[in-house]
């Protein structure tokens, strides 16, 4: 058997090659695809995201991310044509007026000009379940975002506001239910919960705090929770899926499911585009498959839409690879997306 | 009519004095009694909040309203005693230990050196209304706590636990969700409100954030929530009052109560002090009477525990003067107490 790499090395040199990469904060990847979406090679560097890696950083990373892939394909395959066309995706790059300033000249001096084009992450999830030019998405990791996509482009987005104001039904905001209902607990404010000692597990500072008459474990954790940047209270989160049955995570877990749908809904039915006729895309960590609100939030929408339009965000790799063949404004459709899909497995 | 400090001036030169010392995030104000009660003098100075101020210029100021308050009563009234004792009380002391370093030096530097003694605002604000050896205080401004006293001292607190992860019902607490309800009208992904039209008119910035489906009075205000300290957003939450017969607001208001009334009673049933026999003490702005949020507590607490035992706290100068004739271990009852209090009217 022979890989989608192989492949093409043994029938003919790619005529136009893309590149897609995912940057995100942990890290960026790359895939470098022919236009018919055979993965060519893959490449992997350090933190992309603007936003918490900083831009000089971030710029390094996916620039490198680049040059690396196309290096591989080279390595591999013999001689490769600079690319055609790159396209990033990133969160945070839409806020940021669509662009991040630099990249053009970095990639000009590294020797690989292209066209480039810059998406939102939401972008990429959505194509890395679907082809679809009209459809939805609802991304809930530490934050969360739904999009309405339309003629392949984002139409509408709903929330995504960040963790002071919005993310409602994200991981940070389940996260601080979660602690402001331990708070309740020990402060008796409010009901028991197993919640307690899973945070009180996780929760390995000593406070020194001077409210002898406080429980030390509510010291404790209010010493914790402002000893970090406040997005990283997303952390105990994950503690409703290890007592879902406890009544006041499964309250927090309904509710974040509840908000997570009206976010979704807001952009299904967005007048910004016609009535939607394609697929939801449900990614991220908080609806991922096995996760309780995940589970909760794919119940309801397979109530409300049916089970053949709701589909999970897989590789986003093959998503900002599909943006490039877009970009490159050649064949992009299902097919296409199940070779770069194909491609992509083990690398 | 002579007032109690020209009464003083004429009766007799006092045996033994004491220093009250309110020291707050605006300013610090230190109030010189004989060991009657009767106001000698009083001072203001700077901010004396050691974590907003910082360390340093909170104890030049809290000294500073000492020298000020001694100086003043020798300027009026010739020959008085150094103090015999110096009572402090400030938000946040509690937790950094009962104390702030560097006092005891910086009074002996100042030629004021006293027995001292360092009490939360929550006392302060408690004994500004009562001289009840028990009884129980809610305080909500920025942040809220509710304490039981007992023995007229601390036995218990509730919440205080700040604003990323407590102070429920507080004005920031008030804030952040009058601008959640406002995000989420503008973004369809909740009702309209009043409240809409009210924080766009406050909210003096213009977002360049490059997200051109979305309303430019959402990036607007997403621009002006990040673009401050976190706990700013209880601007936001002085527009309830305007608003009050907005659904919207008023479901607000009302939850605000609730959990504000729920902290209050916890102190009130604490298992760390018996049955309460004594006053209630309200202060703070939310809870301030006219506030919407401070007219639905009182008539929910005057229902539950009857017209005379809901006090107003009053001049918070009052409160740390009588921690200080109770620390020097005089009378300290209901008469003297309205003898501080008639004494600092108009100063």
């Amino acid at each position: 058997m022979t890989t989608p790499a192989e492949h093409i090395t043994a029938s003919t040199t790619p005529q136009r090659i893309v590149i897609g990469v995912d940057a995100g904060g942990t890290s960026t990847k790359a895939v470098l695809l022919d236009e018919t979406g055979c993965v060519l090679a893959t490449s992997r560097t350090g933190p992309g995201n603007p936003t918490s890696a900083g831009h000089d950083l971030a710029v390094a990373n996916i620039v490198a991310a680049c040059t690396a892939v196309v290096h591989a394909a080279r390595a591999r395959h013999g001689q490769v044509p600079p690319p055609s066309f790159i396209a990033f995706t990133m969160a945070g790059v839409l806020a940021a007026g669509g662009r991040l300033p630099g990249v053009d000249e970095a990639l000009a001096q590294a020797g690989i000009p292209a066209p480039i084009s810059f998406h939102g992450d939401v972008l990429s999830a959505y194509f890395s379940a679907t082809a679809a030019d009209e459809g939805a998405v609802l991304i809930a990791g530490t934050g969360c975002t739904s999009a309405r996509v339309s003629g392949g482009a984002i139409a509408d987005t709903h929330d995504g506001l960040g963790w002071l104001i919005g993310d409602e039904g994200s991981g940070f905001w389940i996260g601080r239910k979660v602690v402001q209902a331990v708070c309740r607990a020990l402060d008796r404010r409010g009901p028991d919960t197993a919640l307690v000692d899973e945070l009180v597990a996780m929760v390995d500072v000593d406070s020194e705090l001077g409210m002898p008459w406080k429980d030390q474990r509510l010291l404790n954790l209010i010493a914790w929770s402002y000893g970090r940047r406040p997005v990283e209270l997303a952390a105990a989160g994950e503690l409703v899926a290890r007592v879902p049955d406890d009544p006041v995570a499964r309250g927090i877990i309904t509710e974040a499911a509840d908000r997570l749908l009206v976010n979704l809904n807001a952009s299904v039915t967005t007048p910004k585009a016609g009535p939607l006729d394609g697929p939801v895309v449900l990614g991220g960590s908080v609806v991922s498959p096995g996760s309780p609100v995940g589970d909760l939030v794919m119940v309801r929408l397979t109530e409300q839409l049916g089970a053949d339009k709701v589909l999970r965000a897989r590789d986003g790799r093959a998503g900002a690879g599909l943006l490039a063949l877009r970009g490159l404004g050649v064949r992009s459709d299902s097919g296409v997306l199940a070779v770069i899909t194909e491609g992509l497995v083990g690398s």
